[in-house]
């Protein structure tokens, strides 16, 4: 037996709700298993890079026991008192690793998904969520990439993960712009501190509130007053080289709504209503150029699928 | 010329939004002004208690150039280049004094309001609003005083409050369980740490955002769920002897949705849906008696209007 699932890239935290706010968006990882006679371990693992990840250097990607999809996977198997045995895992990738995509948070929910097939769904998605978010140590990834468009997610005292999915006006697009490195979450984390002073967290609360109020209402002044944070990319700012000034430079530009870092970073999600692409592209171009870091981009709207089996 | 307004009471925080969500209660102050002939300094301000406050001792209130409300009305005169003279202030108070009830912001409204009344309206309510804050230090309790309802509400750094009403389900009830002893913001602010851990900013972030959602849904679970907090009620507690028992108490109580500390405290707000008044005041009532404290209980819906002018 072979199941294919197909699961949209994801961008995390969108400013103010750092472990707290994801979207998805339509660039895919697919995570195919099959349960087939292998060699050795028993397990095989293949990884494929597709459209906008030619460059993509996967010699660190695990391809063992140790590989972050088969350890989602055993924890399914293990969940209904199996182990993994005879596996093979093929992992197409369209998301660009270490960018702030989502790409890991991908990987895990295709995998959970397909193998909870193969096992004749023994979890619901309440447990899938649950397993992937203990993966990937917060859920604001996962539940999008589950369910697509916007979400509001907590990972809950009982392991349980709560979300809810939130409305977005689809005026609204995004200019994902992923400079030319990679940066590990780990590191991106690391720099946070532990204590934050009261008074930013107080910030953030109210741009949390004023973020989801703007949703609701489609209002886009609330939105762009609502897409500032105190939390993390004050800090996460000096692994990303140029972001203060890409935001400064756009702050008045025609269209822009907003500009976040895309997770951990070090991708940069511009929110624009619009047709003025061109000008926005050039402006960050320009900036990162001056930083001396390359810019793709990818313009794109929101997900609104989210994982969905393919065969 | 004499005016006179009346301004709600109002509960500001409301668990997870410290500084930034609040409500109205049908429970008024009313502040009456007078341009009159008056010997001495020009000023006159008399305070009378109300039903509700009959106990309220009134002896440290200043009634000089130092009460807040000629503080806030002189704000206004300056704003227009001038200064008052010749004002009798009369405060008629229904709201219980530093007990958490939005006694000072009502005060300061109506004075603001009826002063704007006297010069010709010279400013609008966004000038209002801001003048509001600076005396209060923070707007949770002004916007709701203004516009009545349930708002979140944000002093941004420009000096203008940003301000949204969010939608509320008029099964919600709340249980206002008022304590027979007074609370001083100031005091009740000062057990709040400068610094708080990131883990803490991030539950409440999620919370605020939560809770806002909850409301758009009239969804009770998840509002039960978003009633926490970690910001400010933990700290607050040693202040609020018996709030912990009572939240644990009223937990499993049925029709109840959340208990909160009414802005510094020390009043308490159960929100609840249905006809449970007599346990839910038994419960408090007997915790509070425990911890040698009696109670006082409002039952009331939440006000809509917000302030007036009467004559």
């Amino acid at each position: 037996m072979k199941v294919s699932v197909k699961v949209p890239a994801t961008v995390a935290n969108l400013g103010p709700g750092f472990d707290c706010f994801g979207l998805a968006l339509p660039l895919y990882n697919i995570v195919t298993l099959e349960e087939t006679v292998l060699p050795g371990s028993g397990i095989e693992i293949n990884i494929i890079n597709e459209k906008n990840n030619e460059g993509t250097n996967l010699d660190d990607v695990a391809t063992d026991k140790t590989n972050i999809v088969y350890k989602a996977i055993e924890l399914l198997y293990n969940f209904i008192g199996q182990t993994p045995n005879e596996l093979k895992i093929t992992i197409k990738t369209q998301i660009p690793i270490s960018r702030g995509l989502g790409s890991s948070a991908s990987v895990i929910v295709g995998g959970l998904i397909a193998a909870n097939e193969l096992l004749g769904r023994p979890a619901d998605e309440k447990v899938l969520m649950s397993i992937a978010t203990e993966i990937e140590g917060h859920p604001d990834n996962i539940t999008p990439a589950f369910k697509g468009g916007i979400t509001l997610s907590s990972w809950e005292e009982d392991g349980s993960v709560l979300y809810r999915k939130l409305p977005w006006n689809d005026d609204w697009k995004l200019m994902i712009c992923i400079p030319d490195y990679e940066l590990n979450t780990e590191i991106s984390r690391s720099v946070l501190p532990k204590e934050v002073p009261l008074k930013d967290a107080v910030y953030n609360l109210k741009r949390s509130a004023l973020f989801v109020d703007s949703l609701y209402n489609k209002d886009e002044n609330l939105l762009k007053a609502a897409l500032s944070d105190k939390l993390h990319q004050p800090y996460r700012e000096k692994l990303v080289p140029g972001m203060s000034d890409i935001t400064k430079n756009l702050k008045h530009t025609n269209g822009v709504i907003g500009t976040v870092l895309c997770g951990a970073g070090p991708a940069i999600a511009i929110i624009y209503n619009g047709i003025n692409v061109a000008e926005i592209k050039e402006i960050v171009s320009n900036t990162w150029n001056y930083h001396n870091v390359n810019t793709g981009f990818l313009n794109l709207p929101i997900e609104k699928e989210g994982a969905s089996i393919i065969n």
